[in-house]
């Protein structure tokens, strides 16, 4: 078998003749840059073959390079075949860097109730009187602890086969951990000795680009570690849609596996911090995407992406985590969060358990920023949801500067109301190579208030200032000159740019407007705005109003709820009551289709406006304006 | 790897080196008679070294053989090292034989009520209108068929991941095959179109020596194939103890595979009797005694066989078939019986069943004869019970011409009045071999009303007849001469045989009695006896009597339920209900220690008489007796 070897790492795979190095470098580990899920389409996995043999159609290919770059043998990885041992650079940019991953989350006070308990126990050993079978001994004993009533049980094969061994090397002292299950209780484990302080849970939140864990005690709740990574699903693909799409064409086995892998590199980090064996986390609960919960426990999501979005299963699932491979005890039960319809997921179920907006009879709107955004209206009465697609301009694309919130991204920016002079902060402090969402919601914002944009996001040529110019196509405001930047090159932001955040944000606010008229509900009576996912928590809310990312409501009613995923998962790793809700509040939310809605356009084009149309709906803003025009003035 | 070859067969098995020349046997998949489970102790597994190297103390092991036989290679394959490449020579002796097997069990009228049930449904597909997942939609779907409600489903992964193509595939014209399970149904299976005819279930005698399939439809309750095989476990050992032994020296898993390869075998038989495809069997229902049922789920039977006598579990186990081993389908379920304590298993809980002495408020004692027998005595209301050894004698063991149920056995005898010459008849028809056990019971009942052996069973040597006579060591009486039998010596039976057969039906006529003095119940007020087991199925009821096996009581309140734990196995298989009776009465019957029950050994003694000390408790024999007396006289 010829064997890839990949610079600058000298990482090596082994792979089959007619492999692509896509697949190679997959196999050597390594997470390569693949947005349309290996297709040849987006033509990030770049990498120049130094030597031996491959195959690549520069014909159909060739239009992502130069001619002097085929020279120096670029190729796409996904769309280059392994003819013999290889040689291959990789550059940084066809790599996954690092990102800034939201591991905070805000900590409700919630009950402590867990599912899952340990209790010791000092057994009577058997004698001819009493010979009773040693489950019946142990289930009692537990009983006697102060356990669940040993009738209702279910014992699993592999506790069985232990249980007489470890009942007599321990001298009959022993603890067992019980974990509370429809109908009665299942027993986890037993072990010699007191192993009570021994008993932990991990909540994890599967996003389709981070993966983040929690690890905490279930004794007191406490939590005792933290781990996040990268989803390695990424090597198949950087969306949801590719993902789906290499499932059909290579199967789901390589989605799940790369899922688990990712949970399982969390969870190390996340034990190694709290500094406890895997072997001891009795319980997992995972808050997912309805794409990422269906590749996790490999059900097929293939018809999720297409009319009429059709997911396999939408409630909660308990399985055990050696089933799924996931690296904790073997028996230790794994609760999926259940979701609502494909586009409302578990991670959005997780969203609203954080929020407490189920438990309050105020209204409550939930909104969840990514490339895709979901909003929730209601309260513990009614919810109804929508979900759709922003567009990747709020995370940096389809922004000529625009960047993920990697090191180097400007994260906030305040211009000077006379010079137009930018104050701003970068991820990592260094010097400026782009701009990510937030700093993007302040920039819209600034350059609105300082009235260098109109209210449809029109650049003022007219305003005398050196960083307002003609650029190649459009209008442009130059944020940062080259000799501040570090990639040698004034970073701008165009009038195009505007526009494509103006389009994204008004279909955030257009689907808070259709929630809100199909409930009927004013902004007034929205006594709390939920802001969930790393933009809301980063972002400037005053600015966010601003531009009318969502409807105004006075800013002490907005609260972030950080990584609300996270927050859900931990909740219901710590209260086992709360998951009961979830299932009834998964069930009864309402959804409604902004595609099957006919009035959701109109409200759109009234929401391509700084903030909107009718300015009414924004008062505070609508002030913010007179003030700066009468000051321009 | 060393290879030894087995002659005649010429089978041959690669092993490493050191290993017995057993393993090599098993490994051969030859089934060698090791009653002592291959600690050197019985000599049953003798083999022929006909050329290659091997390892055999003849110092500690030629006791079993003469100079002549150890100078032709003669050793124990069980104690025999193999050293590099062997020829074994395997005689006849050392394998198991073919034997009688209790294929037939009464067939009881019981409500059909199984549990597992198939709905064919043509489902509506999904619309952009109604994009209900594709597991709800099939519950609702079964659910409108007349299936279970659709809110109370467990789902397992293997069949969510299957669903979404099983309904696109069939046009959504599916069969959705559920289980009924404790608090709702288990989704079992979902198949393309109407399979609703392909609906199986099998239930299992799991015997120490045998094992015995019945394939049923579960769409009317009809026998369609039956199957048995020996217990290929047999070649660890051929009793429980020396099973368990193996298990303690070598491991469970061994007797595990053997034990699921004997059912699978079985299974086989039945599936190609019946014209089914294994796959469609959705239930099997396993009725094994305790150690046994142990051994099939690798539960540790270690701590049964020594004081306290105690089991791992008691109660009855629903595991995948899969998870086992299983040959069926690899998601149905696989039920064992419960056992009320270590002795009194799954297998007897399953005799009564198929007695239906719970079910009525009549008395009932159940006696299940073997090496070790059972007894059971009670009615809807109460039960006790109560186990012990019989000893091999009753089944052709420790008596000189005593053997199985094989071919060449006397199964059937009577004696004339006058010439004491015997009538019989072999199974098999041919010439005798020697005397089984029911031919043991008739012979000692013949002799016992001819007046040749008197109460105490000595045989009363005065008789002038040429075949009573004086034997090496005891007084005997010669049943066959050599000139009619098939192995060229006259087949006798001594006194010390007589002696033998009447402490094993002692120790059960004891039990039975202690048993009715505990719950004060005279043998009028019983008004059932059933017998359980080949034995029972077998022997002459008026014999059996005679010689006080058990109580008298009118024969026609005696009957003979076959093989008691298939029929419970098949009726626990059609009638779910019965099952939650099942355990309900195993937790509740009340087991009596004989070992711990002073009073015993007053009863045994007592009961080592023909029929009893007391001849008042035996009135149709003491009539008999007297009219015999007057006769002789």
């Amino acid at each position: 078998m010829p064997t890839v070897t990949f610079l600058p790492g000298y990482q090596k795979a082994e792979v089959s003749p007619e492999s692509t190095v896509l697949e190679a470098a997959q196999k050597a580990h390594i997470t390569m840059n693949v947005v349309c899920g290996g297709n040849g389409k987006c033509g990030k996995c770049v990498v120049y073959r130094k030597s031996g043999e491959a195959e690549f159609d520069k014909e159909k290919f060739g239009i992502f390079f130069s001619p002097a770059e085929l020279e120096s043998g670029a190729c796409l990885a996904c769309q280059t075949r392994v003819l013999g041992d290889l040689l291959i650079e990789i550059p940084e940019c066809s790599l996954i860097q690092e990102q800034q991953i939201l591991m905070e989350s805000r900590t409700l006070p919630t009950q402590f109730s867990p599912s899952v308990k340990k209790y010791f126990q000092t057994l009577t050993p058997p004698t001819l009187e009493d010979p009773s079978p040693d489950l019946s001994r142990l289930l009692w004993g537990i009983e006697k602890a102060g356990g669940p009533k040993a009738a209702k049980n279910f014992a699993p094969l592999d506790v069985l086969r232990s249980i007489s061994q470890v009942l007599r090397s321990s001298d009959w002292q022993v603890t067992g951990t019980v974990g509370i299950v429809p109908g009665g209780f299942r027993l986890l484990n037993v072990e010699k000795g007191d192993t009570r302080e021994r008993l932990y849970g991990a909540s994890v939140d599967l996003g389709t680009t981070t993966v983040v864990v929690n690890v905490r005690s279930l004794v007191d709740g406490t939590i005792l570690g933290a781990g996040s990574t990268y989803n390695k699903q990424i090597s198949c693909g950087e969306d949801i849609l590719s993902r789906v799409n290499f499932a059909q064409k290579s199967g789901l086995s390589r989605l799940q596996a790369l899922a688990v892998e990712s949970i399982n590199a969390a969870l190390i980090i996340a034990s190694e911090a709290a500094q406890i064996d895997l072997d001891d986390v009795y319980e997992v609960v995972i808050a997912g995407n309805t794409v990422m919960t269906h590749l996790l426990l490999s059900i097929d999501p293939s018809y999720m992406i297409s009319e009429p979005y059709v997911p396999v299963v939408r409630r909660s699932i308990y399985a055990p985590a050696g089933r799924l491979g996931i690296a904790v005890y073997p028996g230790a039960g794994v609760y999926t969060f259940p979701a609502v319809s494909n586009f409302i997921g578990g991670d959005i179920v997780a969203d609203i358990l954080a929020s407490g907006m189920g438990e309050t009879t105020d209204v409550s709107l939930l909104i969840d920023i990514g490339t895709n955004f979901e909003v929730v209206l209601g309260n513990s009465e009614w919810m109804i949801s929508c979900a759709g697609a922003a567009g990747p301009a709020l995370e940096g694309g389809e922004v000529l500067f625009g960047m993920r919130a990697n090191p180097g991204a400007i994260e906030k920016i305040e211009l000077d109301d006379d010079t137009l002079e930018p104050t701003y902060t970068t991820i990592g402090g260094g010097r400026p190579r782009g701009i990510c969402g937030s700093g993007l919601i302040d920039l819209l914002a600034e350059l609105f208030r300082t009235c260098v944009i109109d209210r449809t996001g029109c650049i003022n040529t007219s305003i005398r200032n050196p960083r307002i110019r003609e650029g190649q196509h459009y209008p442009e405001f130059v944020v940062i000159w080259k000799e501040e930047s570090a990639i040698a090159k004034d970073i701008v932001i165009t009038e195009n740019d505007v526009k494509n955040l103006i389009m994204s944000k008004a279909a955030i606010l257009a689907a808070c407007i259709t929630l809100m008229d199909a409930a009927d509900i004013t902004r007034e009576r929205i006594i709390h705005v939920h802001l969930a996912g790393a933009f809301g928590n980063y972002a400037n809310k005053k600015n966010a109003i601003t531009i009318g990312l969502f409807p105004e409501v006075p800013l002490e009613r907005i609260t972030t709820i950080g990584n609300g995923a996270l927050e859900g998962a931990n909740i219901a790793l710590l209260n086992r009551e709360k998951r009961l809700m979830l299932d009834r509040i998964a069930h009864t939310i309402a959804y409604i289709e902004l595609n099957a809605e006919p009035t959701f356009m109109d409200r759109y084009t009234s929401s391509c406006f700084l903030p909107h149309t009718d300015l009414a709906l924004f008062p505070m803003v609508q002030q913010m304006l007179e003030a700066c025009r009468v000051r321009r003035r």
